[in-house]
């Protein structure tokens, strides 16, 4: 029995998500199929995490436990042969059973892309947010500093997130971008169900002029303060890298 | 009877290309059709060139000639309302009739994206082209200084392009990137069919240490002096912007 690491990137649009869902096909499905199409066993995956319906990754990180002995190289040029073409497995590598895809994660790095523009864009629109109204970056990069360090995110989930605790911690924030595009990177610890998703949709919000810059700071010190965070929609985000 | 001038952004993965063809759906054919949902009347559109099936523009520059009074945000925002998700009118502007897309054009930008990488990537498919193999790019960097300036490029161009003099200037080629992926940005005069991509399928023949640097010197001196060079897919192209 060999345990293998495997890190895959995909376009999230067509999927219901990394996870089975009784409502369409999963990302996870079509790679385990495929596991099955090239070993002729059914496996079972293990990733680092989730991705909702239609968030993106070019670094999702699973691993699996097999009897079958193939070189590193056979695992991900047979694993892309059965893939469809928004799926594949971008590196495989023969890991030590002390890894494990979840329990070994130190922290993920997301990305998630803003479009800033009065008008939509036909070669960005699978991967990006389009915010018509202009934002003051300023502003978002002043309010995005209360997100470092370790917080009670309570206020930045979904009322379906079953987390045990809600703290986490955010290592860093960055700002970048070739306009009209606007990137933020997210690293942390982990993350909760939407955690990105609503701090991207209160840093718009402030950055709109609708919400004071404090607005984050409350939020984290007490989640009933403030209303709840919009939450950015799913194409925007991409899960970029996990480390180990 | 007024001149709109147009910019039209789109992804052209759907398209038979600008033009109308008898195979399949043109980004001229849409657009031509947006402008009669919301005008009631048929109108012509004249480019600033053609683009080829599958290939994408952010900046393709249009105009038309009209009786219909519209405010120019209610050209591009009622075209917007008829147009797919895939093509977008960026900008809408009344000009005066010394205006013509095509023969007032100055000079075009192209960029073609490669990415470099034994792996395929989902989210760069469908505007990029894969090269697997590595890439010698200050080769292709000193071999594409001998495109600066006006040539002859009969080379550079398919069997079915009927241009009358192959001659053409190219003001500047630069390399960008984030790697894998890297832009080749080419400004020119105008342009033959196919010679962009003939242009870039070349440079990856010299980065891939299929054919010496002096080659493409030799072809433009003599179309006939080396074998005819690769055609780069259509995908990886994106006309960016035109001048006037």
């Amino acid at each position: 029995m060999v345990r293998i690491k495997l890190i895959v990137s995909y376009d999230g649009t067509n999927y219901v998500g990394w996870q089975y869902q009784p409502n369409g096909i999963s990302v996870q499905q079509r790679l385990e199929q495929a596991i099955k199409d090239l070993t002729g066993i059914t496996h079972r995956v293990y990733s680092s995490g989730r991705t909702d319906s239609g968030v993106h990754a070019r670094g999702m990180v699973c691993h699996l436990d097999t009897e079958k002995i193939l070189p590193e190289t056979a695992w991900r040029e047979g694993l892309n042969r059965f893939l469809p073409d928004d799926i594949v497995v971008r590196h495989a590598e023969q890991v030590d059973e002390q890894f494990h895809a979840r329990f070994s994660a130190r922290g993920k790095r997301y990305r998630y892309t803003i479009l800033c523009d009065p008008v939509r864009s036909p070669l960005d629109r699978i991967d990006s947010w389009q915010v018509k109204k202009p934002l003051d970056l300023e502003k978002m990069q002043q309010a995005a500093q209360s997100f470092i360090g370790q917080h009670d995110f309570a206020a930045f989930r979904t009322s379906g997130c079953s987390a045990g605790t809600t703290v986490r911690e955010i290592f860093s924030i960055t700002f970048s971008g070739d306009a009209p595009l606007l990137y933020i990177d997210v690293c942390g610890s982990g993350f909760l169900r939407n955690m990105i998703r609503m701090m991207v949709g209160t840093l718009v919000q402030i950055g709109r002029g609708k919400r004071p810059v404090s607005t984050i700071r409350s939020l984290l010190v007490d989640a009933g303060s403030a209303p709840s965070p919009l939450t950015a929609p799913a194409q925007g985000l991409c899960l970029m890298e996990v480390w180990f």
